[in-house]
């Protein structure tokens, strides 16, 4: 049996569940080691099973573990796992409740007709997956690694008169020829005013001389995520612009230099936090500072403020301080870190 | 008010509801007429509101319009759903059973104090979006001539030793010069065996001679999809690849000629399904014969064999007739169609 299988059984055994229901498609990837769609899993003490449907059989068949039955469905998925959970004489079984949408759970509940407990569980395999195996590691190294080569690919394509998605464009054909799946997100490039929206949509507008603009850009490489934020000027650099970056950067690193093993998430958030308040500016960092980043651009651990869980090894997360002044400009700088045994590193 | 707000509100009539809670991004988007992105809609005669978190407050202020009252979140969106609900009397009110996972239903019943009356939908919004108004169509329209042109593009890049992944780089750059937002789904190059996985996760393999290489691409033109399949030869083509090719292709223009007003859906699924298994290859055409198309790459009709409604001037789907033989290859031919007054349109 594989680690990730015997924790999650460890998991089970303390919520005091016979089986878990996993629907999202990372926490299936994470367990089954091998990337999933379209499908749901069964973890139990007596048989793990995988079930998919007919677009998606032969794949699994090549890439699954001998770990886990496949079961092919046919438009009936929750009759199937209804009474796979009823055969196995599963009474307790978890569901993922921030997933499961409540017309699936209506369902299983339905054809188990109420024979089965379907109890809600909260982040069961995503605390797994807060903290990452060396191997996991070097994936999303590898991803960072991409995502830092393509940054400096596209300064040198950068001038004024191109379009948001022209820049995007090219982005999106050199992380593919270095080895990227895809990337992981649609690439945010957000040009003069349009960098004041946290999270502008791509579009037609042209960069325009002495304006910042603002790339974020992450890739998937064999599952595994990136997400880096730089932002870039053309041109002359006023005063205003310079003094906001040189906080967000100040705001960065009081953050990074936070980062160690038992330290409490909401202090690293504060550490940006408190100083972009102090230069004036808290109102305009209008987000959290940063997500947890792996089989999924946004996991656990949230880096926010409210946070009181320490940070722990293996741990790996992106820091994002920002401000933004809307009609005007906007200034995020993300990295991505891991927790290592002593302090941090940056990846 | 706009004419999709007043056909909402005789859907919630029809279902006897004070209100609905529409959190599927494709609805909002539809219901608003803007693009929506981690937002929550609540839909009634009383007052619509929209509520969003700080990262899209400023773009929804510019994009929202007047009918929408702007409501920004702060990490407690369902005790803000919950306290206007209670605020505007609403004492029935709907949501989207298919999409709010179970969580979220809880927390606004718990915020609610158990006070509303939380009603399962189905398909409300979905059933508004089958069918599309001419503005729609043009997008659409737009969004299949970048495909199309991008598939002609790549016949002359196509060649053995190219890399699948070196496909898909080519084709994410020029959709985006030619004026799309970004592609609407993880473009599929599937080269030889690969192509006879209905959903290939394009990879590293190298095309080779006397192969096939099946493309399947969509874009997003101005929130709109599009989604097309093409599967070009290199080399010599065998003749098993031809009869399996021609097979698909006539399958593809029998449920074709079959598409006008008042046919049942499962009649056109059937036309293709047919002509395949007298030939032989009807367990290797696993899936429906198309889906709907629109603010979703898959959305409302589903074009499947049991479908027993009709269609109707304005749907917009896709015909994809396919054979997959595990371990050889696999042949699918996919194109979009709408429903015109008196029969079809190839889009």
């Amino acid at each position: 049996m594989n680690l990730r299988i015997k924790n999650i059984f460890a998991k089970l055994e303390d919520a005091n569940l016979d089986g878990l229901i996993v629907s999202l498609p990372a926490n299936i990837s994470y367990l089954t080691g091998s990337t999933s769609r379209d499908a749901y899993l069964l973890i139990s003490k007596k048989e793990n099973i995988y079930f998919t449907d007919s677009r998606y059989i032969e794949e699994a068949k090549q890439s699954l573990s001998p770990t886990f039955r496949l079961k092919k469905i046919n438009g009936l998925v929750f009759k199937h796992i209804a009474d796979t959970c009823l055969n196995l004489k599963l009474k307790r079984v978890g569901f993922e409740e921030r997933y499961l949408p409540f017309a699936e759970f209506k369902k299983i509940k339905q054809e188990s007709h109420n024979k089965i407990n379907l109890i809600p569980t909260h982040n069961l395999t995503e605390e797994l997956r807060e903290i990452k195996s060396p191997g996991e590691v070097e994936l999303i190294k590898k991803a960072a690694r991409i995502t830092v080569s393509a940054l400096k690919f596209i300064q040198h394509f950068i001038s004024p008169g191109k379009k948001e998605v022209e820049i995007a464009a090219e982005l999106e054909r050199y992380i593919r020829y270095k080895g990227a799946r895809a990337s992981a997100f649609d690439i945010i490039v957000a040009s003069g005013p349009n960098s004041s929206f946290p999270h502008h949509l791509t579009g037609e507008r042209k960069l325009k001389k002495n304006e910042p603009v603002l790339i974020d850009i992450g890739v998937d490489y064999l599952g595994y995520k990136s997400d880096l934020t730089r932002v870039f000027f053309l041109g002359r650099i006023t005063s205003l612009y310079r003094s906001i970056y040189d906080i967000v950067l100040e705001a960065q690193k009081r953050a990074i230099s936070e980062i160690k093993p038992a330290v409490s998430i909401g202090k690293v958030d504060a550490a940006a936090r408190q100083y972009i308040s102090l230069k004036g500016y808290g109102s305009s960092f209008v987000h959290n500072l940063g997500h947890g980043i792996g089989l999924e651009v946004h996991e656990e651990p949230h880096i926010c403020s409210k946070e009181k869980s320490e940070l722990e090894p293996g741990m790996v997360f992106t820091v994002e301080p920002a401000i933004y002044l809307p009609g005007k400009f906007g200034i995020r700088i993300e990295d991505m870190v891991l927790v290592t045994q002593k302090g941090m590193e940056l990846l």
